[in-house]
Formats: structure tokens, C-alpha cells, sequence
């Protein structure tokens, strides 16, 4: 239903393909309870195949030698207490990110290793307000692989953002997901035309095995 | 054809009302030729009405004596050698943007005063790569209203930016506009539930009217 | 003995007095016990007085109603990886700010109260890595007032940041210090010739006490 | 007169040595007409021979196939209205680096190509404020190497923001100066201290003839 605007701004010259690059890490964005778990006035269990798309691709990545990191939020009262609190009331309100709670806690599922960092960030870019890109540029990765949630807000917001700085950014069709498939949908196809190529679980794969890691 | 995300982002507790801050300024997102005249790759004279109300409501925001600021962008060829460049190919291929041309200049219509600051934005949100935030900060400024284009680009990014580091932030419904109507209309209720106030420009120019300036 | 460089620079139209502004907050850097405990590597009882200082200015800012913010630093082995772990061998080699361990936690003297807010921060500048900068625009901060450790390092690059985004910034000069008295000298004059007005904890006192709450 | 503080950082554990990467770049830090100039009011003849040795060493960086930046500064009227422009008199006052006077403008000598980026930076560190981190990343660059002026201000601050990053950086010892020579000697100690490798015109050289072009 998003076509018009597909074909309107590929007419206008966006959409280009950036392709790999030569040495990709993957982020995996806020595959924590209160995202996944129907108890969370924001969670919502239809997002488990996401999960397990992550997960399979991490275990690809990590196999073929590729770094994982991996973002959740988590907030004390004073952190919400102006605008964005305002506009996010299931934090400022409803407690669904809370630090200290076990909501804000990483899937088991992901099995992070100690070697993998875990960014807390407090806004939808995991590059905003945390030392993300530092990582990235120490490790001289050149390619973003973006899995996890919502594909309107976080995952949009982390494509835009490594775009930004000319990673070659990469977003996973089927370990991407949404509360909403519709806000889904559209915003898979702004994020294609705009910061990242969306791409399939198994060429992504593919991409990673063949690699050799640093 | 949106109110699906809606609903279910409201009831998440997205969406809540940031208001009204004390101290406003505007920001005139990259209302130049290359965006508004049908001879650019990437232009659309369907963006007329939303330059006619921008220009609406920077008259009332110079009269009431808050600040106004301009965006556009520019790019050398150097500057648009990588993944970024590869995705855009207005920029990189077409020329759409090229520093020197006239396509890169502001509609004459605007009247930019010599006080008010111009930013030359390498990315879409205004924010990112330019010294947008010092002026702000230095203004003492809390309030910012953005018009311009487009809604689901350049608009959507500065609002995320805007909202990150807690300023109220307020779309002006009217004065926005995207070449595409649906990515418009998806991306404002995204940008409402995640970002910013979309407000009328009716009710923001009667605020810009009752508010005192500093 | 660095009278040659203020000289020279005061000739060159560097050193301009800012002001306070209208809203103050305070942040206290690096008042934690691996800074101020002889037992650290990097730790010097010699900074005991800037913390007596701290303490005293803090308390006026709280009886005034003016906030107040904290920064420490603490690591996992995988953030300091790079070229910043080789260059810091106290954080790499030497465990000095190992995330969990008790040096990296606030002097109690401080008495953080909870709506305080804690910055863990990855680098020198408070603003660096951290969402601080939303802190100070949410509640309309413009002048930030910095005391703690160390003035050759996080102090003057915090400085630097406060300065880069047009905040009054102020270096209280007896609540600062450094393990080298030399380089405290010599940083708190590139600090007042280039970054922040360098004042006495009477007049800062003074002033906190004198300016209305928001 | 400053080896106090050297002492005393690296019993600490400071000072580690970063060493070089695979991917180096080089930075020439303000190398215009109002720096190099004694008709400036900020201006310095004595900095000649650090524009002597930039020369040397970005024809060396030429002829090994490596990228060369160059950064200068320029502002309007409505840039240097707040804290920043009272601290910075010969901007705000005496006009010393008004946008579009031939003082801001490049030296001749350093004969910049076409290719070869210029960053107009309103801060003294290169990175803030300009999208400079994108060139890097996209070029895939690891190691900066950084000359220019003054030691104390922007070459200084934009060691620590490549710091921060995690990238390699070196800064040259002969190719980077100060109007004061006493601020130039402890700045010089306390970057090589705290963010950068300081090493000498001949081993950098060196460095970039043996390394090979991407």
C-alpha cells in the first residue's frame, strides 16, 4: 500500500544500494523483556520471530568471527522528567523501562557472551548519548547489521544514525519487527530509500559466512 | 489508513502531549529551490502551500521577536563519496545539491534577514554534523517548531533529534510537506506519537502571538 | 610561571569574561574513591580539600534549589579494547575503574540525594557518550558550574563542551584540582583564557545564593 | 619544566603508547592567512615553520596515496552572540575570522586539491559541529595524524575527540605549534599523556611511505 511513495522517491533519486562492506558487526536493539513479554504495557509477544531470526543470525556471526553488541533502555525517575518523558508515558507513567527491573533484562535466549557490549540507551539511536560509534571505529567496522525493535522508532533511529557517519548500514527484513506490522511495513520502505539496505535473513548469512573476520 | 499504528502505540503509551515550553524559535527546514521547483530530480511545486504557510509563520514569529532559523543543504563531490553518497543519488548522480548552484539557495519568499542564521545541514536532521544545538542553548531557547520538508525525511529527523535532548517540540501540520502525500500522512502520525506535538498553524502562531519574547 | 601564555593570549583577544546566566546547575566531576583514595593508582588524598569544597558549594546550590549532577567512570574489559585502553593503562592494565568494583562509586560525603542525576561517563567530558546535554536543556540550565577532578583532564574537557554549546560556563577554582599541581596551574589558565571564567567559591557562593530557583 | 606532571600521570598510568594503525589520514588544523599571519590579531609569523612541515608531510601523505583534511573557521555576526563569542573576543570584537575575509582562508602553500575535504568548523575541535567523523568512517580510516595550530586549543581538542572515537592518533611535534612556546611544551606533554601519540616529523614520514594506500 507504501508503493506510491516507493516509486515517488525512487524517481527522485533515492533508494540507492550501498552494499557490504568489508568487516560487518552486528546490534541487536532492545531484544529485552519489556519489548517481548505481552506483561509490558509496551511489550507484545508477537515479536518472538524476531527474536529467533536474532539469534540465528548472531549465531552465524558468531561462528564466522564477527562482533554482537547489544542495546536495551532503562530509566530512573529523574531521566524522564521533561519533554521526553511527556511524550513517552509508558516510561514516565507506566514504569515499562524502569532500571533495576527485570523487564529491561536482555532475552536469555540472545546468550550474550561477556565480550559483547551491552549499551543502556536512553533514546531510540543506540549512537545517542552513548559511546556506540567508538566501538565501531576501534574495531574498524565498516558495516552495520541492525536487527531487533521497533522497526519505527529504534531501529529506524540506529539506521539513520550509522548512515550518517557512512557505515554501510544494513537492516535484516525478517529479524526487524513492530507492534504495529503496518507502522512495520512503512517504515521498512522509508528506511530502504533513505539510510540502509533491507535485506533477507539469508543473504545476510550468506554475507557473514563468507567474510573472513579480522 | 494509519489509525491501526495509532491505536496500538497509544495504548502502549506513546503519543503523550509535550505542550508548550516558554521561550520558541522556529526552524525552516531546506525550503531552497532544489526541493520546491519541478526542474530538480528531486523537487515538487506541490510543496508551494507549505512554503506559503511557513512564510505565514515566521512573519508572526519576527513580529512577536523570536528566532528564526534556516536550513539547506550543499555537497562537494568529496562529500558524497561513500555509503552515503550511494544511497542518495540525487546528491552523488544527479547533482541535485551541488554547493554553488542556485537549486541550493532559499526561496526568495522566505526574506532571511542577516540575523537569521543559516545552517548548512550535511544529513537531515539539522542537528547532525552542523553547530545547531549552541544556538539554541545560547538563546536559552526550550520551544522548537518546525515547518519545512520533507515530513518523512529531513522534518521526522530533526523532530527525533529535537525531542532527544528534551526540547518541546512542535510540528506545524500545515506547514510541513513531503513529495509523497501517504509518506506524509504515516510519517506525521509517527512523528506524533514518537517525537512531537503536531499542532496546527492556527494554535502555533496564536502561541508564537501570546508569548512574550526575551 | 605561565604568565608568558596569558599574556600572549589575553593580546590575541582570548580570555573574554562570559558571566553567570540566569539558571545554574552544578556538576561535580569525579568525586569518586579511585580518584580520592591513596590506594588507587590514580587516586590522590591530596584532592581531599576539592572535595571539602564540593560538598560546601553543593550545599548552597541545594538550599538554593539549583540542581545538581554527578559524573564517575567505570568500565567492562571490552570497552577498553582500543587505542583508549592503550593510551589509559590505570583503566586497562591496572583495573583502576573496573565497573562493580567500590572505587568507582561516589565519596559518600557527596550525599547524593536520588533526584540527583549520576552520569556514568565513558570519557573525559561529562557530555561525551552520555545524554547530559538533555539534562540541561530539559531544565533550562545555561549555566553550568564545574567542580571536582581532574583539571588538566575531565574537568577542562568538560569545560571545553559546556563552552562548545554556548552555556556560562564557570571553573570554581579552590573546588577543582589535579594529582600534579603544575598541571593543575597551567590547565586552569588555558581553561579561563579559552573555555570558562575561572572563579572563587565565595563569589560562585554568593551568586547560587543570590539567583531564584526556577 | 613540566616533567612533574609527566611523572606523575604515568606512576598513574598514563601515557601508554597507542601506536599506529593500518589506514592513516592526516588533519591540518587551522593553517590560514589569520593564524600564520601577523596582520591577524590572533596571528603568529612565528608558525611558519609549522607550515613548513605540514607541507613536508602532506606531500608525503600525497605521494603515498593517503587522505588529507583541512579545517579552517569562519563566522557571521548572528555565530558568536552568546558565552562562546564573549570568551572569544578577537571573533566576536576584533573581527579576526569574519566568514568571507580572505583571513580565513587557507594558506597557498598547503595547495589543497579538489579532492581533498575543507571543514569549516565553528569549535576548536574539528569534530564538533562538522561531519567529519563520517569522512573517516567512510573512508575507512584508522589512525589520524594531526598538525596545525594552536597546541593548546584546537590541536588539543580535536586529539581528544579522536581519541574518544578510538581512533590512533598522532600528533607531529614539528608540525604543530602555539603563539605561546611555554603552552605549547605542557599541552603538547599533556596530549601525549592523556589522548595521543606525540612523535616526531621523520617517524610519521616514515610511517606514511611504508604504509600502503587503501
Amino acid at each position: 500500500m507504501y508503493a506510491e511513495a516507493r516509486t515517488l522517491y525512487e524517481r527522485s533519486g533515492f533508494g540507492g544500494r550501498v552494499g557490504f562492506g568489508k568487516r560487518p558487526a552486528i546490534v541487536v536493539i532492545d531484544m529485552a523483556r519489556s519489548w517481548l513479554d505481552d506483561a509490558s504495557p509496551q511489550g507484545s509477544s508477537g515479536l518472538l520471530p524476531v527474536l529467533e531470526n536474532t539469534v540465528k543470525l548472531i549465531d552465524v556471526a558468531r561462528a564466522a568471527g564477527h562482533p554482537v553488541f547489544f542495546s536495551t533502555m532503562a530509566f530512573e525517575k529523574s531521566d524522564v522528567a521533561g519533554p521526553y518523558g511527556r511524550k513517552m508515558l509508558h516510561l514516565s507513567q507506566l514504569g515499562s523501562l524502569d532500571a533495576g527491573s527485570s523487564m529491561v533484562e536482555l532475552d536469555p535466549r540472545l546468550n550474550r557472551r561477556a565480550d559483547e557490549p551491552l549499551l543502556v540507551k536512553p533514546r531510540a539511536s543506540v549512537f545517542w548519548g552513548t559511546p556506540f560509534d567508538s566501538y565501531l571505529v576501534g574495531g574498524g567496522i565498516d558495516t552495520l547489521i541492525i536487527t531487533g525493535c521497533s522497526t519505527s522508532g529504534c531501529v529506524r533511529a540506529t539506521a539513520e544514525s550509522a548512515h550518517n557517519v557512512n557505515l554501510h548500514t544494513i537492516v535484516v527484513r525478517e529479524a526487524v519487527g513492530d507492534r504495529s506490522p503496518l507502522a512495520h511495513e512503512v517504515n521498512l520502505t522509508d528506511i530502504d530509500l533513505r539510510y540502509a539496505d533491507v535485506m533477507s535473513l539469508e543473504d545476510v548469512s550468506s554475507y557473514l559466512k563468507e567474510t573472513p573476520a579480522q
